[in-house]
């Protein structure tokens, strides 16, 4: 390879990166708003929510788009190659975060009135706080590639995830103690499932970041089949 | 390219589209069962769609990885490149499909009783036969790479959403006639959520099939902004 083609690779991995962390930015950004528009059941930001999730769709099919591209034009070797991969499967993975906030904003617009009572919302805000460290934490672990801090993000989704199943049962007893509360509870059901998920996600970059940096899966629970030959692609090409 | 070279892609893309037709077979299986331990409140059965998920979860690193390897040896040109991207893109949402009726099997394992009526899950089941017709019917066009027959499936897509929107009230109504209902209504309602979401993937799968055909994205909902560049790649190499 010559110089000048290395240089343009650089480039164009640099330039991925910086695509990455704008749509990092902007999931953060969508899940904070989704939940402000919860608390404050406010529609307009909602709306804008919604709306800003089409640019992070965008964004996705940009990155992904050059990721392939990308291995297609250079034929990276292993670790520029797990770079690439570990870019698109980041952007996948926000794609994903922005579908949830972008949900629970949909939620807040089908709700559409006052906050039925603040009471039975707080346990869902106090989710979505740690979700957004969680989210925020790996973001930069993935920027400063920072193996040690995604394995800690990694480990603390067990707590949000604790929390999700306390707060399915607080959220059914609320509806079994005044049936007036049904339908609101219901939606929070959902938005507490999907920051959950939010959580997941985070999880999900945090072993792409490990591996991105590793080479090595963190996990024993997602078998990943064949990516042993990814190591192998310098040998063969 | 060689005569040889050529002859190898083929093979490549013959056996890509082998493993995501057992990705499909293998997804709806779970589908299926993943209702029928639902309908009949069977946790041996729910044990097992977890199970079977994980190899739905194996075959997609593998799709991942191989079409990876496959981009980078080959650099294929414009239509083969659109087929593995759609190869991609088509595992990423069967590995989806195969967590939503993992997370169906999960709730019959957290119900852990009898049903606690037929009818209150009655409409969940009929949606569910609807997503099934949409997702073999998806994968049928996949194989057959019948681009007409995947705009179809996209256009049908709206019928499981107004159902899904109508079971949402109907379950509702439930849970406020008789607060016994409550507790197996709120995963009723989780199931009709994930079946709804199965339905959408076979949206997602119906267009990245006809993208593959005609190159055209289907959508003008969901902006993909380079893709376009795709295309351009004979061109660029």
């Amino acid at each position: 390879m010559s110089e000048h083609i290395v240089t343009a690779f650089d480039q164009d991995l640099k330039q991925l990166a910086g695509k990455i962390a704008e749509m990092g930015g902007l999931a953060e950004t969508i899940v904070n708003d989704s939940i402000t528009a919860l608390m404050r059941m406010d529609g307009e930001l909602a709306q804008s929510v919604i709306q800003a999730d089409r640019r992070l769709d965008a964004l996705q099919f940009h990155i992904e788009d050059q990721s392939v591209l990308m291995i297609a034009r250079r034929q990276p070797m292993a670790g520029d190659l797990r770079q690439i991969v570990a870019a698109m499967r980041t952007c996948n993975e926000l794609e994903r975060v922005g579908d949830l906030a972008k949900n629970i904003a949909k939620r807040v617009i089908a709700i559409g009135g006052e906050l039925r009572s603040k009471k039975l919302a707080i346990g869902v805000e106090h989710m979505a706080e740690l979700a957004m460290v969680q989210l925020k934490t790996v973001l930069d672990a993935y920027t400063q590639a920072d193996a040690e801090t995604a394995k800690l993000v990694r480990e603390r989704d067990e707590e949000i995830d604790r929390l999700y199943t306390s707060l399915f049962r607080e959220l059914l007893t609320y509806m079994m103690e005044d049936p007036r509360n049904i339908t609101f509870c219901a939606h929070l059901l959902f938005c507490a499932k999907n920051i959950e998920r939010i959580g997941d996600h985070a999880t999900n970059i945090a072993e792409n970041v490990h591996y991105m940096i590793t080479g090595q899966q963190l996990t024993d629970e997602r078998p990943r089949s064949d990516e042993i030959e990814l190591a192998d692609f310098d040998s063969d090409n």
